[in-house]
């Protein structure tokens, strides 16, 4: 198991069990966080850990895929909260020491198809 | 540069450059092609390659980011069209010929951020 993946494990493991101090020892002080569709961002290790600390319901993450290589990182979560379950994405980058310096996350949502060119396509 | 991350490399050469022979070489016949916002699915090689080939639009697919382990890749693109950008992500997995089985896509969209619980966002 390379390190990425094993961080990775132990990131969504540590922020389902509500346990913050592994969480933060994941992090690097300077992580980044961002989600593009909202251009929102998060700056720094104790904020990070606020911002999820604090995010509201009884939620719980399940990763359905994970992929790493040597640097880098991506988990696609079933995101559990309140009865609905939404699908996150996160890119994971890490530091030289091992930590994640740098998370990317987008939150798909559905949304009805448009027209298509072909008649190649089927519902499910 | 392990297989995967190759594949999915000469997988959006291909698509860019409309070499649809090319793209074809790197299809499994019995690939599935998943979108799960829209519940689409585009089963088969001759279908999938129909699906892109008459996708409308100038487009262009750059990738922003790419992970990749021995068995699965993720890639991020900016996916240009008709002077818009949207952001693409493909969950790859490869047979055992080192063909592309499954794609699973996602198109997160813009959307307003929700209320948090903390004062520990900016915004960009």
């Amino acid at each position: 198991m390379n390190r990425p993946r094993e961080l990775v494990l132990r990131y969504w493991q540590a922020a389902n069990a509500r346990d913050w101090q592994a969480f933060a020892e994941l992090l690097a002080e300077q992580i980044v966080y961002e989600v593009p569709q909202t251009r929102e961002r998060v700056r720094g290790r104790a904020n990070y850990v606020e911002f999820n600390r604090t995010w509201p319901g009884l939620w719980r993450a399940d990763i359905q895929q994970l992929v790493a290589d040597d640097q880098q990182a991506v988990s696609v979560i079933a995101f559990h909260v309140d009865g609905t379950t939404e699908t996150g994405i996160s890119v994971f980058e890490f530091d030289g020491d091992g930590r994640v310096a740098r998370i990317t996350d987008h939150w798909p949502a559905p949304y009805e198809p448009p027209a298509r060119a072909c008649d190649c396509i089927e519902r499910y």
